[in-house]
Protein backbone atom coordinates (compact mmCIF):
# COMPACT_ATOMS: atom_id res chain seq x y z
CA UNK A 1 0.00 0.00 0.00
CA UNK A 2 1.27 3.47 -0.65
CA UNK A 3 1.66 6.42 2.24
CA UNK A 4 1.00 9.93 1.81
CA UNK A 5 2.70 12.14 4.28
CA UNK A 6 0.46 15.41 4.62
CA UNK A 7 3.68 17.93 5.95
CA UNK A 8 3.04 21.16 7.26
CA UNK A 9 5.67 23.51 6.02
CA UNK A 10 4.86 26.42 8.01
CA UNK A 11 3.94 29.69 7.54
CA UNK A 12 7.13 30.97 4.84
CA UNK A 13 9.49 31.32 7.08
CA UNK A 14 12.24 28.51 6.35
CA UNK A 15 12.51 28.48 10.02
CA UNK A 16 9.32 27.13 10.61
CA UNK A 17 10.40 23.96 9.40
CA UNK A 18 10.24 21.06 12.06
CA UNK A 19 12.24 18.57 12.29
CA UNK A 20 9.94 15.61 12.13
CA UNK A 21 8.77 17.34 8.78
CA UNK A 22 12.25 17.37 7.69
CA UNK A 23 12.44 13.78 8.28
CA UNK A 24 9.26 13.39 6.55
CA UNK A 25 10.10 15.33 3.47
CA UNK A 26 13.50 12.74 3.46
CA UNK A 27 11.50 9.80 3.46
CA UNK A 28 9.53 10.51 0.20
CA UNK A 29 10.01 9.33 -2.77
CA UNK A 30 8.15 12.15 -4.71
CA UNK A 31 6.42 15.49 -3.92
CA UNK A 32 3.14 16.01 -5.33
CA UNK A 33 2.72 20.23 -5.60
CA UNK A 34 -0.45 21.58 -6.90
CA UNK A 35 0.51 24.33 -9.37
CA UNK A 36 -2.21 27.20 -8.15
CA UNK A 37 -1.22 29.40 -11.49
CA UNK A 38 1.07 32.54 -12.47
CA UNK A 39 -0.82 34.69 -8.82
CA UNK A 40 1.06 31.98 -6.82
CA UNK A 41 4.30 31.56 -7.92
CA UNK A 42 5.63 33.14 -5.18
CA UNK A 43 4.50 30.08 -3.32
CA UNK A 44 5.35 27.35 -5.55
CA UNK A 45 8.67 28.23 -5.57
CA UNK A 46 8.67 28.69 -1.98
CA UNK A 47 7.87 25.03 -1.37
CA UNK A 48 10.36 24.26 -4.37
CA UNK A 49 12.89 26.26 -2.22
CA UNK A 50 12.28 23.89 0.89
CA UNK A 51 12.58 20.35 -1.03
CA UNK A 52 15.86 21.86 -2.49
CA UNK A 53 17.40 22.61 0.99
CA UNK A 54 16.22 19.37 2.66
CA UNK A 55 16.68 17.24 -0.05
CA UNK A 56 17.38 18.36 -2.83
CA UNK A 57 17.06 14.42 -4.94
CA UNK A 58 13.59 14.05 -4.44
CA UNK A 59 11.45 14.98 -7.89
CA UNK A 60 8.43 17.49 -7.21
CA UNK A 61 5.41 16.66 -9.75
CA UNK A 62 3.29 19.90 -10.63
CA UNK A 63 -0.35 19.32 -10.64
CA UNK A 64 -2.26 22.15 -12.69
CA UNK A 65 -4.92 23.18 -10.33
CA UNK A 66 -8.41 22.81 -12.01
CA UNK A 67 -10.83 25.83 -12.61
CA UNK A 68 -12.92 27.15 -9.62
CA UNK A 69 -15.74 29.23 -9.43
CA UNK A 70 -14.78 32.04 -7.14
CA UNK A 71 -18.43 33.25 -6.92
CA UNK A 72 -20.60 30.56 -7.13
CA UNK A 73 -24.49 30.98 -6.24
CA UNK A 74 -23.53 27.26 -4.15
CA UNK A 75 -20.42 27.82 -2.19
CA UNK A 76 -20.22 24.73 -0.35
CA UNK A 77 -21.39 22.48 -3.95
CA UNK A 78 -19.17 24.42 -6.34
CA UNK A 79 -16.29 23.78 -3.38
CA UNK A 80 -17.00 20.15 -3.58
CA UNK A 81 -17.14 19.85 -6.99
CA UNK A 82 -13.72 21.50 -7.71
CA UNK A 83 -11.96 19.03 -4.56
CA UNK A 84 -13.74 16.29 -6.99
CA UNK A 85 -11.86 17.24 -9.92
CA UNK A 86 -8.16 18.68 -7.92
CA UNK A 87 -8.75 14.28 -6.47
CA UNK A 88 -9.04 12.69 -9.53
CA UNK A 89 -5.78 14.41 -11.11
CA UNK A 90 -3.77 14.26 -7.96
CA UNK A 91 -4.68 10.90 -7.94
CA UNK A 92 -3.27 10.42 -11.22
CA UNK A 93 -0.81 11.80 -10.40
CA UNK A 94 0.32 9.42 -7.42
CA UNK A 95 -0.35 6.28 -9.07
CA UNK A 96 1.71 7.53 -12.13
CA UNK A 97 4.96 8.58 -10.11
CA UNK A 98 5.03 6.10 -7.36
CA UNK A 99 5.23 2.17 -7.11
CA UNK A 100 2.56 0.73 -4.95
CA UNK A 101 4.29 0.42 -1.80
CA UNK A 102 6.08 4.02 -2.23
CA UNK A 103 5.79 7.26 -0.26
CA UNK A 104 4.72 10.85 -1.92
CA UNK A 105 4.37 13.95 0.26
CA UNK A 106 2.26 17.05 0.17
CA UNK A 107 3.95 20.40 1.55
CA UNK A 108 1.20 22.32 2.67
CA UNK A 109 1.21 25.73 3.44
CA UNK A 110 0.77 26.11 7.66
CA UNK A 111 -0.61 22.99 9.10
CA UNK A 112 -2.78 20.48 7.23
CA UNK A 113 -5.55 20.66 9.79
CA UNK A 114 -6.51 24.52 9.23
CA UNK A 115 -8.43 26.06 6.39
CA UNK A 116 -6.38 23.54 4.20
CA UNK A 117 -8.20 20.75 1.70
CA UNK A 118 -4.87 18.46 1.24
CA UNK A 119 -6.70 15.82 3.78
CA UNK A 120 -10.53 16.07 2.37
CA UNK A 121 -9.06 15.56 -1.53
CA UNK A 122 -7.38 12.71 0.18
CA UNK A 123 -10.42 11.28 1.23
CA UNK A 124 -12.11 12.18 -2.06
CA UNK A 125 -9.20 10.60 -4.29
CA UNK A 126 -9.97 7.11 -1.58
CA UNK A 127 -13.64 7.72 -2.35
CA UNK A 128 -13.54 8.15 -6.04
CA UNK A 129 -10.61 6.60 -6.89
CA UNK A 130 -10.22 3.64 -5.25
CA UNK A 131 -6.60 4.79 -4.13
CA UNK A 132 -5.56 3.11 -1.26
CA UNK A 133 -3.12 4.29 1.42
CA UNK A 134 -1.68 5.27 4.68
CA UNK A 135 -1.95 8.74 5.45
CA UNK A 136 0.59 10.54 7.80
CA UNK A 137 0.35 14.16 9.00
CA UNK A 138 3.25 16.10 10.50
CA UNK A 139 2.07 19.53 11.98
CA UNK A 140 3.28 22.86 10.77
CA UNK A 141 3.36 26.15 12.19
CA UNK A 142 0.49 28.20 11.16
CA UNK A 143 -0.08 32.06 10.20
CA UNK A 144 -2.04 32.60 12.81
CA UNK A 145 0.75 31.49 15.22
CA UNK A 146 3.17 33.30 13.01
CA UNK A 147 0.87 36.27 14.13
CA UNK A 148 1.03 36.29 17.13
CA UNK A 149 4.64 35.44 17.68
CA UNK A 150 5.77 38.72 15.31
CA UNK A 151 3.45 40.78 17.25
CA UNK A 152 5.03 38.91 20.52
CA UNK A 153 1.29 38.46 21.71
CA UNK A 154 -1.24 35.65 23.46
CA UNK A 155 -3.91 34.79 21.36
CA UNK A 156 -6.19 34.37 24.39
CA UNK A 157 -6.61 36.23 27.44
CA UNK A 158 -5.99 34.70 31.11
CA UNK A 159 -8.49 31.71 30.35
CA UNK A 160 -10.72 33.34 27.71
CA UNK A 161 -11.71 31.60 24.58
CA UNK A 162 -10.15 31.65 20.87
CA UNK A 163 -12.42 32.03 18.02
CA UNK A 164 -11.06 31.30 14.70
CA UNK A 165 -13.02 32.14 11.37
CA UNK A 166 -13.27 33.55 8.13
CA UNK A 167 -13.60 36.82 6.68
CA UNK A 168 -17.05 35.52 5.05
CA UNK A 169 -18.30 34.53 8.74
CA UNK A 170 -17.12 37.37 10.39
CA UNK A 171 -20.17 39.66 10.27
CA UNK A 172 -22.01 36.62 11.59
CA UNK A 173 -20.11 36.15 14.89
CA UNK A 174 -21.06 36.97 18.20
CA UNK A 175 -19.86 39.86 20.12
CA UNK A 176 -18.42 37.04 22.51
CA UNK A 177 -16.75 35.52 19.95
CA UNK A 178 -15.05 38.33 18.51
CA UNK A 179 -13.45 39.17 21.90
CA UNK A 180 -10.42 37.13 20.77
CA UNK A 181 -10.85 36.48 17.09
CA UNK A 182 -8.59 35.31 14.20
CA UNK A 183 -9.69 35.84 10.77
CA UNK A 184 -7.88 34.02 7.83
CA UNK A 185 -8.96 33.63 4.27
CA UNK A 186 -10.10 37.92 3.97
CA UNK A 187 -10.33 38.13 0.68
CA UNK A 188 -11.79 42.29 1.55
CA UNK A 189 -11.46 44.88 4.44
CA UNK A 190 -13.89 43.02 6.70
CA UNK A 191 -12.36 44.54 10.11
CA UNK A 192 -13.98 47.56 8.99
CA UNK A 193 -17.58 46.12 9.00
CA UNK A 194 -17.47 44.60 12.55
CA UNK A 195 -15.43 46.92 14.79
CA UNK A 196 -16.39 48.93 17.57
CA UNK A 197 -15.02 51.82 19.10
CA UNK A 198 -12.85 49.04 21.71
CA UNK A 199 -11.57 46.69 18.75
CA UNK A 200 -7.94 46.55 18.40
CA UNK A 201 -6.04 45.07 15.55
CA UNK A 202 -3.31 43.18 15.37
CA UNK A 203 -2.72 42.31 11.19
CA UNK A 204 -0.27 40.82 9.60
CA UNK A 205 0.69 39.92 5.93
CA UNK A 206 3.35 37.64 4.14
CA UNK A 207 3.60 36.43 7.70
CA UNK A 208 7.10 34.35 7.98
CA UNK A 209 8.57 35.91 4.84
CA UNK A 210 11.05 38.75 4.36
CA UNK A 211 8.02 41.04 3.06
CA UNK A 212 6.41 40.53 6.08
CA UNK A 213 4.47 43.49 7.31
CA UNK A 214 2.65 44.27 10.69
CA UNK A 215 0.14 46.74 12.01
CA UNK A 216 -1.27 47.00 15.35
CA UNK A 217 -4.33 49.30 16.98
CA UNK A 218 -7.31 50.42 17.29
CA UNK A 219 -9.29 49.57 14.14
CA UNK A 220 -11.35 52.81 14.48
CA UNK A 221 -7.61 54.46 13.92
CA UNK A 222 -5.52 52.19 11.46
CA UNK A 223 -8.38 50.13 9.79
CA UNK A 224 -8.82 52.22 6.50
CA UNK A 225 -4.99 52.98 6.41
CA UNK A 226 -4.60 49.00 6.74
CA UNK A 227 -7.45 48.66 3.48
CA UNK A 228 -5.78 50.95 1.50
CA UNK A 229 -1.91 49.24 2.38
CA UNK A 230 -3.73 45.78 1.73
CA UNK A 231 -4.80 47.27 -1.76
CA UNK A 232 -1.36 48.47 -2.81
CA UNK A 233 0.33 45.61 -1.44
CA UNK A 234 -2.06 42.73 -3.24
CA UNK A 235 -1.89 45.17 -6.75
CA UNK A 236 2.70 44.84 -6.19
CA UNK A 237 2.81 41.17 -5.52
CA UNK A 238 0.05 40.56 -7.42
CA UNK A 239 -1.07 38.63 -4.42
CA UNK A 240 -1.84 38.80 -0.66
CA UNK A 241 -2.62 36.81 1.95
CA UNK A 242 -3.16 38.45 5.44
CA UNK A 243 -4.28 37.72 8.96
CA UNK A 244 -5.33 39.11 11.52
CA UNK A 245 -6.51 38.70 15.46
CA UNK A 246 -9.44 41.32 16.92
CA UNK A 247 -9.50 41.74 20.27
CA UNK A 248 -12.36 43.73 22.60
CA UNK A 249 -10.36 45.86 25.15
CA UNK A 250 -11.57 47.41 27.63
CA UNK A 251 -13.40 50.80 27.08
CA UNK A 252 -10.85 53.44 26.29
CA UNK B 1 19.90 45.83 26.68
CA UNK B 2 19.34 41.90 27.36
CA UNK B 3 16.61 39.82 24.72
CA UNK B 4 14.71 37.12 25.60
CA UNK B 5 13.75 34.55 23.81
CA UNK B 6 10.29 32.74 24.33
CA UNK B 7 10.51 29.94 22.29
CA UNK B 8 7.77 27.43 21.66
CA UNK B 9 9.09 23.65 21.31
CA UNK B 10 6.45 22.17 20.35
CA UNK B 11 4.15 19.53 22.33
CA UNK B 12 6.42 16.92 23.77
CA UNK B 13 7.83 15.24 20.49
CA UNK B 14 11.57 16.20 19.57
CA UNK B 15 10.72 16.31 15.79
CA UNK B 16 8.38 19.39 16.41
CA UNK B 17 11.10 21.68 16.98
CA UNK B 18 11.40 24.05 14.27
CA UNK B 19 14.69 24.67 12.63
CA UNK B 20 14.06 28.47 14.19
CA UNK B 21 14.12 27.73 17.78
CA UNK B 22 17.05 25.63 17.37
CA UNK B 23 18.59 28.77 15.75
CA UNK B 24 17.08 30.56 18.50
CA UNK B 25 18.34 28.13 21.36
CA UNK B 26 21.75 28.31 20.38
CA UNK B 27 22.26 32.00 20.32
CA UNK B 28 21.11 31.94 24.40
CA UNK B 29 23.79 32.48 26.70
CA UNK B 30 21.03 30.38 29.16
CA UNK B 31 17.87 28.57 29.65
CA UNK B 32 15.75 29.70 32.18
CA UNK B 33 13.24 27.10 33.47
CA UNK B 34 10.58 26.85 36.10
CA UNK B 35 10.53 24.25 37.89
CA UNK B 36 6.96 22.67 38.81
CA UNK B 37 8.42 20.12 41.05
CA UNK B 38 7.98 16.40 41.28
CA UNK B 39 4.44 16.03 39.63
CA UNK B 40 5.95 17.45 36.13
CA UNK B 41 9.28 15.99 36.30
CA UNK B 42 8.86 14.48 33.08
CA UNK B 43 8.10 17.50 31.59
CA UNK B 44 11.25 19.67 33.26
CA UNK B 45 13.54 16.41 31.95
CA UNK B 46 11.92 16.71 28.46
CA UNK B 47 12.83 20.06 28.36
CA UNK B 48 16.74 19.11 29.60
CA UNK B 49 16.60 16.46 26.33
CA UNK B 50 16.01 19.54 24.00
CA UNK B 51 18.97 21.31 25.14
CA UNK B 52 21.31 18.42 25.62
CA UNK B 53 20.36 17.35 22.01
CA UNK B 54 20.73 20.97 20.44
CA UNK B 55 22.33 23.13 22.80
CA UNK B 56 24.50 20.88 25.06
CA UNK B 57 26.69 23.80 26.46
CA UNK B 58 23.75 26.00 27.43
CA UNK B 59 22.96 25.80 31.45
CA UNK B 60 19.42 25.75 32.55
CA UNK B 61 18.80 27.79 35.69
CA UNK B 62 15.85 26.05 37.11
CA UNK B 63 13.26 28.67 38.74
CA UNK B 64 11.02 26.88 41.66
CA UNK B 65 8.05 28.08 40.78
CA UNK B 66 5.74 29.46 43.44
CA UNK B 67 2.45 28.40 45.35
CA UNK B 68 -0.49 28.37 43.60
CA UNK B 69 -3.64 28.01 44.96
CA UNK B 70 -5.87 25.87 43.05
CA UNK B 71 -9.36 26.54 44.22
CA UNK B 72 -9.34 30.16 44.97
CA UNK B 73 -12.56 32.14 45.43
CA UNK B 74 -11.40 34.83 43.10
CA UNK B 75 -9.64 32.63 39.94
CA UNK B 76 -8.61 35.44 38.13
CA UNK B 77 -7.13 37.50 41.31
CA UNK B 78 -5.34 34.42 42.24
CA UNK B 79 -3.40 33.81 38.59
CA UNK B 80 -2.37 37.75 39.12
CA UNK B 81 -1.20 37.07 42.25
CA UNK B 82 0.70 33.97 41.50
CA UNK B 83 2.21 35.68 37.97
CA UNK B 84 3.41 38.39 39.87
CA UNK B 85 5.85 36.05 42.12
CA UNK B 86 7.06 34.13 39.49
CA UNK B 87 8.03 37.74 38.07
CA UNK B 88 10.20 38.65 40.83
CA UNK B 89 11.81 35.33 41.39
CA UNK B 90 12.67 35.16 36.99
CA UNK B 91 13.92 38.62 36.85
CA UNK B 92 16.25 37.90 39.85
CA UNK B 93 17.47 34.57 37.84
CA UNK B 94 18.29 36.65 34.52
CA UNK B 95 19.29 39.73 35.85
CA UNK B 96 22.17 37.32 37.82
CA UNK B 97 22.40 34.78 35.31
CA UNK B 98 23.16 37.19 32.02
CA UNK B 99 25.51 40.41 31.39
CA UNK B 100 23.39 43.07 30.63
CA UNK B 101 23.75 42.74 26.87
CA UNK B 102 23.43 39.07 27.04
CA UNK B 103 20.23 36.83 26.08
CA UNK B 104 17.86 34.41 28.51
CA UNK B 105 15.73 32.03 26.29
CA UNK B 106 12.16 30.15 27.84
CA UNK B 107 11.16 27.18 26.62
CA UNK B 108 7.39 26.90 25.85
CA UNK B 109 5.72 23.67 25.38
CA UNK B 110 3.76 24.00 22.61
CA UNK B 111 3.06 27.90 21.74
CA UNK B 112 3.62 30.91 23.58
CA UNK B 113 0.58 32.25 22.27
CA UNK B 114 -2.00 29.71 23.54
CA UNK B 115 -2.66 29.08 27.04
CA UNK B 116 1.36 30.35 28.23
CA UNK B 117 1.82 32.80 30.58
CA UNK B 118 5.48 33.25 29.82
CA UNK B 119 4.30 36.21 27.47
CA UNK B 120 1.95 37.75 30.53
CA UNK B 121 5.24 37.20 33.25
CA UNK B 122 8.09 39.45 30.64
CA UNK B 123 5.10 42.02 30.97
CA UNK B 124 4.96 41.49 34.94
CA UNK B 125 9.04 41.68 34.91
CA UNK B 126 8.76 45.06 33.29
CA UNK B 127 6.60 46.71 35.16
CA UNK B 128 7.42 45.29 38.71
CA UNK B 129 11.18 45.11 38.52
CA UNK B 130 11.77 47.16 35.78
CA UNK B 131 13.72 44.86 33.61
CA UNK B 132 14.62 46.13 30.38
CA UNK B 133 14.63 43.30 27.35
CA UNK B 134 13.99 42.58 23.61
CA UNK B 135 10.97 40.06 23.43
CA UNK B 136 11.54 38.23 20.36
CA UNK B 137 8.76 35.03 20.63
CA UNK B 138 9.63 31.73 17.88
CA UNK B 139 6.35 30.07 17.49
CA UNK B 140 6.07 26.11 18.47
CA UNK B 141 3.04 23.53 17.40
CA UNK B 142 0.54 23.19 19.68
CA UNK B 143 -1.06 20.00 20.89
CA UNK B 144 -4.01 21.19 18.91
CA UNK B 145 -2.25 20.52 16.22
CA UNK B 146 -0.14 17.38 17.78
CA UNK B 147 -4.06 15.95 18.30
CA UNK B 148 -6.03 16.98 14.83
CA UNK B 149 -2.05 15.19 13.06
CA UNK B 150 -2.20 12.52 15.14
CA UNK B 151 -5.95 11.79 14.25
CA UNK B 152 -5.53 12.82 11.00
CA UNK B 153 -8.52 15.28 11.01
CA UNK B 154 -8.65 18.57 10.28
CA UNK B 155 -10.33 21.57 12.67
CA UNK B 156 -12.58 23.17 10.55
CA UNK B 157 -15.23 21.72 8.52
CA UNK B 158 -15.40 23.38 5.07
CA UNK B 159 -15.49 27.39 5.44
CA UNK B 160 -16.72 26.71 9.45
CA UNK B 161 -15.35 28.24 12.10
CA UNK B 162 -12.80 26.68 15.60
CA UNK B 163 -13.26 27.46 18.77
CA UNK B 164 -11.02 26.79 21.49
CA UNK B 165 -12.01 26.93 25.19
CA UNK B 166 -10.75 25.26 28.36
CA UNK B 167 -12.73 22.88 30.40
CA UNK B 168 -13.36 25.26 32.95
CA UNK B 169 -15.82 27.25 29.72
CA UNK B 170 -17.00 24.32 28.04
CA UNK B 171 -20.73 24.04 29.98
CA UNK B 172 -21.09 27.99 28.95
CA UNK B 173 -19.78 27.65 25.21
CA UNK B 174 -22.74 28.40 22.68
CA UNK B 175 -24.08 25.37 20.50
CA UNK B 176 -22.95 26.92 17.43
CA UNK B 177 -19.03 27.13 18.78
CA UNK B 178 -19.49 23.50 19.87
CA UNK B 179 -19.56 22.23 16.15
CA UNK B 180 -15.54 22.59 15.90
CA UNK B 181 -14.31 22.84 19.78
CA UNK B 182 -11.02 22.36 20.87
CA UNK B 183 -10.84 22.21 24.76
CA UNK B 184 -7.63 22.85 26.53
CA UNK B 185 -6.67 22.07 30.65
CA UNK B 186 -9.75 19.88 31.16
CA UNK B 187 -8.73 18.80 34.71
CA UNK B 188 -11.99 16.87 34.74
CA UNK B 189 -14.22 14.67 32.59
CA UNK B 190 -16.69 18.15 30.56
CA UNK B 191 -17.12 16.75 27.50
CA UNK B 192 -19.56 14.02 29.49
CA UNK B 193 -21.66 17.16 30.65
CA UNK B 194 -22.40 19.10 27.44
CA UNK B 195 -22.07 16.38 25.22
CA UNK B 196 -25.36 15.35 22.84
CA UNK B 197 -26.37 12.48 20.88
CA UNK B 198 -24.45 13.18 17.93
CA UNK B 199 -21.26 15.12 19.44
CA UNK B 200 -18.01 13.11 18.33
CA UNK B 201 -15.09 13.41 20.26
CA UNK B 202 -11.01 12.85 19.13
CA UNK B 203 -9.51 13.03 22.55
CA UNK B 204 -5.60 12.53 22.77
CA UNK B 205 -3.37 12.43 25.84
CA UNK B 206 0.59 12.77 26.39
CA UNK B 207 0.60 13.89 22.14
CA UNK B 208 3.86 13.86 20.84
CA UNK B 209 5.22 11.42 23.73
CA UNK B 210 6.08 7.91 23.59
CA UNK B 211 3.29 7.19 25.61
CA UNK B 212 0.77 9.27 23.33
CA UNK B 213 -2.85 8.14 23.61
CA UNK B 214 -5.82 7.94 21.45
CA UNK B 215 -9.39 8.12 21.11
CA UNK B 216 -12.40 8.67 18.68
CA UNK B 217 -16.40 8.25 18.83
CA UNK B 218 -19.37 9.40 19.77
CA UNK B 219 -19.28 11.03 23.50
CA UNK B 220 -22.27 8.90 24.07
CA UNK B 221 -20.39 5.57 23.09
CA UNK B 222 -17.01 6.39 24.41
CA UNK B 223 -17.44 9.50 26.96
CA UNK B 224 -17.31 7.33 29.99
CA UNK B 225 -14.66 4.67 29.25
CA UNK B 226 -12.26 7.81 28.26
CA UNK B 227 -12.90 9.21 31.98
CA UNK B 228 -12.20 5.85 33.36
CA UNK B 229 -8.99 5.50 31.37
CA UNK B 230 -7.72 9.29 31.99
CA UNK B 231 -8.41 8.46 35.93
CA UNK B 232 -6.17 5.17 35.16
CA UNK B 233 -3.40 7.09 33.31
CA UNK B 234 -3.50 9.61 35.84
CA UNK B 235 -2.65 7.63 38.97
CA UNK B 236 0.00 5.62 36.83
CA UNK B 237 1.91 8.68 35.36
CA UNK B 238 1.55 10.96 38.29
CA UNK B 239 0.09 13.82 36.01
CA UNK B 240 -1.78 13.85 32.72
CA UNK B 241 -2.09 16.38 29.80
CA UNK B 242 -5.32 15.65 27.87
CA UNK B 243 -6.62 17.81 24.87
CA UNK B 244 -9.60 17.04 22.38
CA UNK B 245 -11.69 18.43 19.55
CA UNK B 246 -15.69 18.00 20.13
CA UNK B 247 -17.45 17.87 16.53
CA UNK B 248 -21.15 18.11 16.35
CA UNK B 249 -21.82 16.00 13.58
CA UNK B 250 -25.48 15.17 11.49
CA UNK B 251 -27.68 13.10 13.06
CA UNK B 252 -27.15 9.58 13.29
Amino acid sequence: MRTLLVIGIGAGDPGHLTLGAIDALRSADVVIALDKGEQKADLLQARRTVVDAHSPGIPIIAVTDPERDRNPSDYRAEVRRWHGERARLLSEAIVGETDPDGTAAFLVWGDPSLYDSTLRIIDRMREETGLECVVRVIPGITALQALTAAHAITANRIGEPIHVTTGRLLPATSAADRRNCFVMLDGGTTWNEVAGPDTYMYWGAYLGTPEQILRAGFVEDIGDEVAALKCTLRDSHGWIMDTYLLRELDAR
